[in-house]
């Protein structure tokens, strides 16, 4: 499995964000074909370096070939280019792609 | 389900460090009661903002009483303190734990 993760940082406009993320980002990043599981996260507490993010998004592919589909496909480029206005709303947004190795 | 997400920069030591990891983070990790899941990757690529990390560890339980249980037991006290000579081997070491929300 490939996991996209993307870290927000705390929203300037708490209120702001959450009306784009809700009414805007979830409707697209919906839409990604062979999307298996979206997961938000706001409350985050951290334990060890760093600062705390404001929320957590995880969106899981079955392969990293699914995920660039998705990503190269009109609804992918939508989905990222939404993402350049969540970040004037949470400056410091931090993302990464990974492959999943099971150990239990 | 509760996530305890652990980010690792890149040790000065690789090999010093993926030994340790391997030899007695993971039999300790594994020891932790109610451990649903634990995946870890190696290939992260940054897309958006900081540093890249080398590994990502993460550890599923079903709920925040099931985590907390787990890391006052001695065993999660051992895997906590082991992080402690983990972290020398690769300073800077991030960790949050984070509930998931289920969107898809």
């Amino acid at each position: 499995m490939v996991r996209f993760l993307v870290l927000y940082t705390t929203p300037k406009d708490i209120e702001a964000f959450e009306r784009h993320y809700h009414e805007v980002h979830i409707p697209l990043a919906k839409k990604l074909a062979g999307l298996r599981r979206y997961t938000l996260s706001h409350n985050v507490a951290p334990i060890r370096g760093g600062k705390p993010y404001y929320l957590i998004a995880e969106l899981d592919w079955d392969s990293m070939d699914d995920l660039k589909k998705a990503f190269q496909s009109p609804e992918g480029q939508a989905t990222a280019e939404d993402v350049d206005i969540l970040e004037k709303l949470s400056p410091g947004v931090y993302s990464m792609i990974y492959e999943l190795e099971e150990m239990v």
